[in-house]
């Protein structure tokens, strides 16, 4: 790759002021990392750079922060029983019947799907890790793969956690072009593993400098066992010595003031999953105060069984609704707000620091979106607070154009440009009815 | 218009049970309205028809109980604001320069934005509303447009009021080809009117058997003096002679069981608006309370002002969401109960048996929805209940194709047959820019 220019009427750089900037540019090295973003009247000369005039608006590719992407396999199956008769009667009988190679077309058209959503990068949890970071290579996506560690019958939990570790003493704990994948822990929940297996993943990943991605308090009846013996999930975390800031604790709905004071202490991240938590019932999340106790939180889908798709956007316009619902204050979190947290605080929460922002020295994942719609009609001139609203609240996933991760453009005209999706959904057909079958 | 069929391997005719029915057809008679639906095994002999086959999916348009389409102009303006400093620094300033010609710009836009997403049919309120009618019958949509009735400095209740009569009395309640316009009484609220204008709008009203659009119950803080007064909004109505089932309530927000008996009662269709409910805190309608007593209950998306899109889809599985979380039950409200919400319940709430279903007699207002998409990659031969999920949850409004209202095709390929949307952009954004000015 040369190194390029970007230049876009609006750019959104996505730094801690969620800054609007009007007919600026984003540089892109030849190693597919920014070096440079601002006003194109200041921008340096750039000797023999491509220079592209786009006409939308350019900001970082969004980040979720809590995916089960595979499940695409399963969309929409059994969505009208109650949570535990789901997951026993329909969702772990056809997750029994899943081949690794099953998994890997899962993700295939998981990650065209987020990648068409301007999603980059997603925090998976999922078994079969090595096929989904085989299927994230393919698309050209971003992933940290949470290989999962789970203590149920016909499953070995210390044999999965070793795995991890052969994993990432194999191929390193970030690999492929462009760093695209991370190998994680995933150790499912305090309430499926014993505290051995939570101290001794918290041992590996340390020894590592490995994300831990887990679980943690999504449901008011889940951790009962846990919670009268620690007090609390996060007490018990800290007792087995894997409260750090190496941490992604998922849902994080159910938390009392000592385990955010917890959280913040140790630099813990959440992933923040609002539209998993209220089609599960599960209960709203207490975003308002993590983000008052400068605990770094990101956005999370879940997975596509239950929520049903991978749209990022929804679940920002869905942060804000539950945030200002729950405080009774319709200024409880703005549209600039709602788009730090899929961004710059996604990175944060999974200690990405190469991500989630147009600044140099990061990689250039971005997004291009088309204004050629009604949500723009008002003008990109309109002031920053509309601009952000209009894209936000009414814009979404609706007119992602463009897609780059690492420098390299993996969605143009709203297509991927390196997987059919036509197939990878026939794949995905074919799987879904022999598990039907 | 000659008498066609349209066949499809999915139809949804939104009948209670909210039926899937499995290559089926839709037949539209020269006059717009449909004259049969079902399975195409089962169908009558056709001499004569046009006969098209779609690949997707058939239903019918989605009916918007309640909107202030215009403000399309005024989209995201000054949402960071608290709702009574957005009002008066911010939305009323700008509404207060709106001519008639901007009004009419605007809902043609608003029109065409619903239509995209496969709303049929809206209930508005708003000033202008003969622009409002006009622009409707120019992007061939449908509207109950509810003429206002205020009392503000500056304003006559009382002649806005006889306005309405004598619209109705020289065009009639219902006109326009395919009965697209509907003149109705838009009193705003309790709250902001006399009792007396109250009762002499019932009265009006019932002369001409015209419906009533009325805001009741939407924040907790908006009608203390009335509900000291006599109880409730709801109880207020019934004093004026305005509680009957040619009224259709917006928001309901905060009912007491006496509300929702009264409402019950009386057959009173009512709007919920969870995303303006959400985005502004109004609080959480009882909406399962509402179904169980049988309330006419339709979904309405409010003004694309703070709302801030016309996309009913999203209303759909916001309220879906909202209910499970208020009642703790994932069970409270499926696909197929949200899905009949936004098509069937909007008819009755509104009044209009004639329109919300694919039954012979009602008005052949349909919609098509392309499924080439990763929303329905397990198929569309995945069990009913996974493709009302994969529909409602993961495709929404993404891949709607081609809209049909009276027999009449008013999108094709997801653009607007009779209106240039870049031009209609291009007006809303020359106001918009005016306002700003
Ligand atoms: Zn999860
Ligand atoms: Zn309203």
């Amino acid at each position: 790759m040369t190194s390029r220019r970007l230049r876009a009427p609006i750019v959104l750089p996505a730094d801690p002021a969620c800054s609007v900037l009007r007919d600026a540019v984003v540089d892109i090295g030849a190693d597919g990392r920014i070096t440079h973003c601002g006003p194109a009247a200041e921008a340096p000369a750039l000797e023999g750079a491509l220079v592209t005039d786009l006409p939308g608006i350019l900001l970082p590719g969004l980040i979720n922060a809590h995916a089960h992407s595979p499940m695409v396999l399963l969309r929409g199956m059994g969505g009208e029983l109650p949570l535990l008769r789901w997951l026993r009667e329909i969702i772990w009988p056809a997750e029994a019947k899943l081949r690794a190679e099953d998994v890997r077309a899962g993700m295939l058209l998981g990650s065209v799907e987020m990648l068409r959503h301007g999603v980059t990068t997603s925090a998976e949890m999922y078994f079969h890790g090595e096929q989904v970071a085989e299927a994230v290579l393919t698309t050209g996506g971003r992933t940290l793969i949470g290989a999962p560690i789970m203590d149920l019958p016909g499953l070995d939990w210390l044999a999965m956690l070793r795995d991890i570790d052969a994993w990432i003493d194999r191929d390193g704990r970030v690999y492929g072009p462009g760093d695209r994948v991370e190998v994680t822990y995933g150790p499912h929940s305090a309430y499926t593993l014993p505290e051995k297996a939570l101290r001794l993943t918290a041992e590996a990943a340390a020894e590592r400098d490995a994300l831990v991605q887990i679980h943690v308090a999504e449901a008011p009846d889940e951790d009962v066992k846990q919670r009268t013996e620690h007090g609390s999930v996060p007490l018990l975390l800290e007792k087995v010595g894997m409260l750090d800031n190496r941490v992604l604790a998922a849902h994080t709905v159910h938390l009392s003031d000592v385990d955010i004071a917890l959280f913040a202490k140790y630099g813990v991240g959440t992933a923040h999953c609002p539209g998993s938590n209220s089609k599960l019932a599960s209960g709203i999340a207490r975003l308002t105060d993590l983000r008052a106790a400068s605990v770094p939180v990101g956005l999370g889908t879940d997975g596509p069984a239950s929520n049903d798709d991978l749209d990022l956007w929804e679940e920002i316009q869905l942060a804000t609704m539950l945030a200002r619902l729950s405080t009774q204050d319709s200024t409880a979190l703005t549209a600039a707000d709602a788009l730090l947290l899929a961004t710059r605080g996604g990175a944060e929460a999974l200690g990405r620091p190469d991500i989630g922002a147009l600044e140099p020295g990061r990689w250039a994942d971005l997004v291009h979106i088309d204004v050629d719609e009604p949500a723009f009609a008002t003008g990109l001139d309109a002031p920053d607070g509309q601009l952000l609203s209009n894209l936000v609240w009414a814009a979404g996933s609706r007119r992602v154009r463009d897609v780059w991760v690492a420098g390299e453009q993996v969605v143009g005209g709203g297509e991927s440009t390196r997987v059919d999706r036509a197939a990878a959904q026939a794949e995905v057909g074919r799987i879904a009815a022999r598990l039907r079958g």
